[in-house]
């Protein structure tokens, strides 16, 4: 039963579909409601993700919830002077019941979760996990296709810096019957940990270099961003960007009952001309982020989660 | 009927009664009121204007409703990432029930609009429009004076770079019986675009050089700020900045019904020592932007204007 | 009657038990509660205090309230282009039903309050006051000793530039019974304006150098940061900041009965091993700052001080 959310590993099958089902019933929720009415939630953004950050916020007020935040704490914060993440944890948590921390240290939201007496969620640190952005992947797989087990699915683009992609991939040991196919240009592909996990996990994998190949078998094609800021020159990144499009070829290759994903923002990896395909399924992913967020705060503040914490203002 | 507010142009004669009309009745609300409890607005703001989004948050907290917000969306978004304006929008639309947004770039407010799912509100769109300003303008003058038509109104100081006196103008064309009379510096006296629109509508205007003596015959006088960032050098902006300013001589030779307007912030083109003159409406009329915008917020989302809209969460 | 919160000399030895004991009772106050339901917060912050805006909005929100804010009003406001600080107060003012402001320049907040028809609430103006960590401060006093009289209480740090240090000696002026010692290296000892205030009211005082001695048989002590932006050179800074540091010596030699309190950020002069110590209540009291921040936002708004103002929207 998680108290933090701080990484994907957490997260056993149960828990999963738990989160999941929970999130069906978020989506049908009429406004307003009130279950967390009186509860505020504070989002620490060490790093900005205006994305990330009014997603979490908008769930927590479609909650009936409260919300207090900080877009830019490295810069304006105490952090400043020298506090530590410890101090500025122990001194929020006197002022919310629950802290969406992004940081960009790794480890800075385990760190976070080991000194709160309130639960604290990973909204990113660093190098290290995004396990929302996973959550709401692996929902959106299931809620699109009806089941995360028994499918192929290609991870495009950077798959070693890419930290979204990396923690679907981690995230789908949980799952059954699960292929994966990688299509990552040479300089950005995925690294040796994931694909111990795999193999331990016994998920089969394969490398290919042909997108418009790859696809034709998959139900998920998972696109990513080349990170311009992972390249030592202009001229290796733009050599990089260009090689796996979601183009006119791809959309023809691709099943019919196959959806394309992308953990956003993009650049050009998928031609804007297909947003309307009834496959894209990238900004409907956005929003279910919103769903599944609000699946976690529910369990944290008001559910199964928060049995053992009061309700009573903190002291 | 306007699904989003994008510019001027937009509003028939009706539409402007209607909000006015509306906005009345906003300034007469006792709070807590709740018809927009449950309904969320997100703020983008790409460019500061703490004054515009603080104004437009209180006017939908205080119809119930809730708030997400950035401050500085173009240094910390995934714009620098190479997101665009509409991928931004389509993701934020999942988040929120209306988006307000201020973009430095003219036009990014209508690419909003053409591709959002939910009503999208101009709060500036760099040298574009800033319609909310131009319609609490219009609003601030019929509450003062009881009527938008049989005017003479003196339009004074920036009349070719201010974005508000350039919407203001353009709406009193929807007024009949109107005179305009314009006070300005050479270098920036009011554009032939705006002039050619006048004489279309046939609202006769002139140029003046003389401000205490323009004021003598006025019900308004719109007095504006000299922006030192339109000049190439401060010398230039300092000869212009001192030419008319509202001082003891303007006051003297202004009728007693009349009213001063600014669209605010103020350098020294106004001395303060006017502040409490009857007449000086400034202040008062930034403060009718919040019903202004209670009246445009309540009408897109709860009103007539919204009648084509569900009202669950989006998908 | 307070009609502000602007200084700590404003307040007598009566609004003090008040503010307290409308504290106590915030912190058995039971969530969700709408004292303060349809009324808004501005949190105006020229300069950045995450940890104080957080607390002012967790205080506002708590009451049922609602809050608006910026957090960099210096960089992004109208500021910039040369609005004064009466002109802001005297637009926002039209947004909020209170507004809580913190600038850069001593006086800012008695000018803001000076124009402002709403209560404005300062939150530190420069080298000036921070009267509400004051009141937070003595609160955890009472709050954790049980009285603010006949106590012995060690200040030690930085007693010359330490805002919060030098407002919390003031403030005891209200007390009866009270023995101040003075433990700071000697660049910033405490300045002659506070010991002249003190003497004035026979509080007596002495200045010690060995902090491990001096702690003996204090009933508080109040340590603070040493701050690198008041030193020349690093080697001064590094020199100074070492020297008088809450360790074992000092927690062996510190009473059972007596607390240790620090207004935080801490850097390292309080060694973090003591942190679950029963007697570190530092955390606590920045907690107890939402307590107190409740009880005043209550008793302006709501409560005794908010006779004289209306609760309808402001003209």
């Amino acid at each position: 039963m998680p108290r933090n959310i701080v990484e994907v590993s957490q997260f056993s099958r149960d828990d999963l579909e738990f989160i999941f089902d929970r999130a069906d019933e978020m989506r049908a929720l009429s406004v307003p409601d009130h279950r967390l009415a009186g509860r505020i939630l504070a989002t620490l953004f060490y790093e900005p993700s205006t994305r990330t950050r009014l997603s979490f916020e908008s769930a927590m007020l479609r909650l009936g919830g409260n919300v207090i935040s900080t877009e830019n704490a490295r810069e304006f914060s105490s952090a400043i002077k020298g506090e530590s993440v410890e101090d500025t944890i122990r001194i929020v948590e006197g002022y919310a019941d629950a802290i969406v921390i992004r940081h960009h240290e790794q480890g800075a939201a385990a760190r976070a979760a080991s000194v709160a007496s309130v639960p604290v969620i990973n909204a990113g640190d660093g190098p290290g996990e995004h396990p929302t952005q996973a959550l709401l992947d692996l929902y959106t797989i299931r809620h699109e296709l009806g089941r995360i087990d028994n499918l192929r699915i290609a991870l495009v683009g950077d798959l070693r810096f890419g930290r979204a992609v990396r923690s679907l991939a981690l995230l789908l040991t949980q799952a059954i019957g699960i292929e994966l196919v990688f299509v990552s240009p040479p300089e950005v592909q995925m690294g040796d940990d994931v694909r111990d996990a795999l193999t331990r996990a016994r998920i089969p994998f394969s490398d290919e270099s042909d997108l418009a190949s790859a696809v034709r078998d998959v139900d998920v094609v998972y696109q990513t961003r080349i990170q311009k800021e992972r390249f030592s020159s202009d001229a290796e990144y733009a050599r990089n960007k260009g090689i796996y499009i979601v183009n006119a070829e791809t959309m023809a290759n691709l099943p019919e009952h196959a959806i394309v994903m992308h953990p956003l923002p993009r650049v050009d990896e998928i031609a804007a001309e297909f947003d309307r395909d009834p496959r894209a399924k990238y900004f409907r992913e956005a929003h279910n982020g919103v769903y599944v967020r609000m699946s976690l705060l529910e369990s944290l503040l008001a559910g199964p989660w928060s049995n053992e914490r009061g309700t009573a203002l903190h002291e």
